[in-house]
């Protein structure tokens, strides 16, 4: 067993889905089971917030879902993708093609309409059809220099029924067929991970991520210096884990090598 | 104007879709003005096969649809990835769960059923719903050794209302979410061409390969020693052309570069 020191622990970045909950296409989806408990706990003790890439929904839908649930946490500690990505449209004079889940479309409801030049890619899950698919090929197709914005950029995810494809791998298929640039919102870009900690008024040095994403979560917080542990719910079991998160606590993490 | 002197040519493999007739979701398709002409003018003059990465239909299918849209050409003339890949499948004791076109089932009906070990992606079309999709990664997921074998590997093909997505970005779609190995059947292989090649009895320097696809028939022949033109129907306008095709007759091809 080996035992890390570390610099004091004073928040938490937590993912969501296969951490707090493992999410269902027709249902609220189920709470992991100790996950409620232990977030009363970090509140009481640290500062908390969640980032997720949660596209499907908007986020004041998903906070009424985890509180239906049974979580205590407020709104506007979620972080979510879309509204960072909003921002990015609008500073950049961009009017998006959407192809996002039916629940998301309301976040973009404010948004110029008219002759798109870009295509916003989500966790359309059934909404990924093949023509709405074709739809936003042909809207890139026809761009000079055809751009893809995604929220998250995940392989796949838990929901109660087993692993799901994410957004990730339906943005790839848009750029073979196009040679299109993408441009990523959420996990793992540094920025996302930045704006929790801030809100938070943390340091990196000072917050650990948890999540169930070895390439999101746990590479994406690493590679900009944050320390992170991977849980072992969620889609953790379909990663060769180099280590076993046994517990944190103000002052140290402890680790199992397996 | 250049002129390239090449040896004589005795033989023609030419792509289907984009060159004889644009495909249709639900009719015939319509045959390009003068293809049926030239078709016959080849068959008179020459050896002529036809390879193409058709996987919505089996090949006996699109013989008959070709017919009926006036071409004069036998079926035993036309190459499809097919039944090269259930010869394959057949050697290697694959048991395939087929992500392909609905018309293409039938191909695969004499297949071993079971437990499948690996996946096999046509041009599924409206075929390539979530669900599907889904369930093909699923069976990614529980393999150790994940294996795709695709039936051709396009970007996208030109269809009467414009142009659509092929199984390439789909089969990306599905390997980045599962670090799947990836087999591909039809064009480009070489093992493709020289099929064709071989059935004519001729060698590769005495063919010229006629399509739309600037990577799968020009690139794809033209990387294994085989000349190739682009004709300007289908998908070509899609792409940076370097030349203009002109004409071919049995000693010379002639090209303008634009």
């Amino acid at each position: 067993m080996e035992v890390f020191r570390c610099s004091p622990i004073r928040g938490f970045l937590l993912d969501i889905t296969g951490v707090l909950y493992n999410s269902s296409p027709n249902t609220l989806g189920i709470a992991i089971p100790g996950s409620i408990d232990a977030i009363d706990r970090l509140y009481s003790e640290s500062r908390v917030r969640f980032v997720s890439n949660e596209s499907s929904e908007s986020r004041g839908e998903l906070a009424r879902k985890l509180k239906k649930l049974g979580f205590n946490l407020k709104e506007e500690h979620i972080f979510t993708p879309a509204p960072v990505a909003i921002q990015y449209l609008k500073q950049h004079a961009l009017k998006p093609h959407l192809l996002v889940h039916q629940g998301a479309l309301k976040e973009f409801a404010d948004m110029s309409k008219g002759e798109p030049n870009c295509v916003v890619m989500g966790d359309a899950e059934c909404d990924f059809t093949y023509d709405a698919m074709n739809e936003a090929f042909r809207v890139l197709t026809a761009l000079d220099d055809p751009l893809i914005i995604t929220l998250g950029f995940g392989k796949f995810y838990q929901r109660v029924d087993g692993p799901c494809l994410d957004v990730g791998g339906f943005a790839k298929a848009l750029q073979y067929a196009t040679d299109a640039r993408i441009v990523t919102f959420g996990k793992p870009a540094e920025s996302f991970f930045l704006a929790a900690i801030k809100d938070m008024r943390l340091s990196k040095d000072e917050v650990v991520m948890i999540g169930d994403d070895i390439v999101s979560d746990i590479g994406g917080a690493m590679k900009v210096g944050i320390r992170a542990v991977q849980v072992r719910t969620g889609k953790w079991r379909y990663y060769d884990s180099s280590f076993l998160f046994c517990s944190v606590n103000k002052n140290s993490i402890v680790l199992v090598a397996q």
